[in-house]
């Protein structure tokens, strides 16, 4: 199978994105010259997806870094630095923003320390955090594909698909590999309001893949799974913490719950670069709210009386309690003990 | 406090009704000149809400009754029997249609058997029925007032207001009576997609009577209860069946299971009308399913792929056992005890 190009290295020191506010209606890609074009488009959502956001954020630094002049490894230091300042503040909630950034910047230490060029150590870093993005979403796709059955309905929200990674994705990776096994997954897909993630990006990314799905509204969530043919749930995630708790799409939380009211497994998916030990538990998760007009306009056509209260926090915390397992690039956890297992390798839980 | 005029009878024996789909961005009334005009209106939603469609239907028979020649008592029947079979297929879940349609049936041919004008007859029926939901729709308001307390929060989904009555709504007359007695309630508005009634509708008349509301997307409902400051939720409903289950506009059903989760008293408020002994549990009322499209498009853009598969239930199904009262224009009842309560005045239960 082969998935979108969210992200790649361009000729000229430029990185190449797809744009994804223009989908499913145009698929084109943009040129990115400097870390602001790409803070730019992850504040605009043109490139989103919490591990994505990440690989997006060391390219940033990279950019910039190779702005320095030819042997100047401090101004390249100080070049990377200041990118990750404005790439740090695109987004609150997805915790992989953040610990890519402090990667580039630790390897732009060391870099510098060694005196090296930064820049080709940024981007050399840059590329190795993007492979090991696709090696980690092809693991969490094994593992989570041996919890499905043959012909599985599955049911996610949002976009934790290819076009949220470097890769085959988190939550969608086990339907791959199930249906590249000729498996025969199918996957119901709620649309996702506001900015309708799941019907312009899951359905178009399944739909390109070959495989089934059926686009739901959100508030058609509880009633689709009480109709006891939903095999399993499984959902992404922005940040998981420490207890467990994991941070996702709004929306999430209200599947959850519907799930636990339908006996349904309920499933995270995401690379271990998403746990987040310093964040003791959900309520400590800062949740992004966005603009009202996500809410009252679309397509430039009012939904909702123009000056309107609105409420738009972009993610919801959903409780350990309600999650059956968490699935990484390491194994199938329970909430509790996915943080001892997204320990560096080496380091003692 | 005036609410907008949903329907009424205008000069040259024609209906004149709020085009709802055009709502919020602007507020335009159309002129329904035959029974037709009026199936058409309902279809497409120009006129909604259930007890507002069984109104509509009632003015759409008499529209045609008085079709009729001068003294043509058995073509006036005819015409309002014709008529009543287009209105009646026109949405299959609100029963109030039904039972608006059956009653001025039984109307028409009690004026033909008395050898009255079946158009006059019909004529007045309907301004007996949407007399009868304005003081419905005012008993519903002051009894679940008495269940507010002051500075309420009420969530509600969809339009359950004055837009979808004759009066000053089901679901929302409760807040209308506490605002005008200066006991400051203000709503959690979900948008409800597909069609955003609770965005365009309810919080356009909301607006319009000065109660303060806040818009949200509908996956937002459950993190918005686990704050703990909503007092209760209100929803109106399309048919009530007789062991308390309650049809109500798709996504009511998810609502209740959050509002369970997180304690929060939960209220179908409906005229009697609405009940349908004849109905003895949720599982065998017939759920419509409308077009893919109003999922796939919003203004003219595309909001999902083109042709990809679509669920699209108008309605879900709350269980009884979910639903802590409702009330009627005759009480507030335990869910169970609503059919015995809806019983015509003076019958057995």
């Amino acid at each position: 199978m082969t998935f979108p190009a969210t992200i790649a290295w361009a000729p000229d020191r430029r990185v190449r994105v797809l744009d994804q506010t223009l989908l499913p209606a145009e698929e084109r890609y943009l040129d990115l010259a400097s870390g602001d074009d790409v803070a730019e488009a992850i504040r605009t959502l043109r490139v989103r997806g919490a591990p994505l956001i990440g690989i997006a954020a060391a390219m940033g630094m990279a950019l910039e870094a190779a702005k320095a002049g030819a042997g100047e490894t401090p101004d390249g230091l100080a070049r990377a630095r200041a990118a990750g300042r404005v790439l740090g503040a695109t987004r609150p909630t997805a915790v992989n923003l953040q610990w890519a950034i402090s990667r580039m910047l630790a390897r732009a230490e060391s870099a510098a320390a060694a005196g090296e060029s930064v820049a080709d150590a940024l981007r050399a870093e840059s590329e190795t955090i993007a492979a090991e993005d696709r090696a980690m979403c092809e693991r969490i796709g094994r593992l989570g594909a041996a919890l499905l059955p043959d012909d599985a309905t599955v049911c996610t929200i949002c976009n934790a698909g290819a076009l949220a990674t470097g890769g085959m994705g988190t939550a969608l990776a086990p339907v791959y590999v199930a249906h590249a096994a000729g498996r025969r997954p199918r996957v119901i897909v709620p649309e996702t309001r506001p900015l309708l993630q799941g019907s312009r990006l899951t359905a178009w990314e399944l739909g390109r893949a070959g495989v089934p799905c059926t686009i739901i509204a959100d508030g058609m969530i509880a009633s689709r799974l009480r109709r006891g043919d939903v095999s399993c749930v499984i959902v992404g995630a922005d940040r998981i913490a420490a207890n467990g708790d994991v941070a996702n799409k709004i929306g999430t939380y209200g599947l959850a719950l519907a799930a636990r009211a339908h006996g349904v497994p309920f499933y995270v998916a995401a690379p271990t670069s998403t746990v987040d030990p310093a964040t003791p538990d959900g309520s400590r998760i800062p949740i992004e709210e966005r603009a009202a007009d996500e809410i009252l306009a679309w397509g430039g056509r009012r939904t909702g009386p123009a000056g309107a209260a609105v409420w738009n926090p972009a993610f919801d915390v959903t409780p350990a309690g309600l999650i059956t397992a968490i699935i990484t690039d390491r194994g199938v956890h329970p909430p509790a003990a996915v943080t001892a297992a997204a320990q560096p390798l080496g380091a003692g839980a």
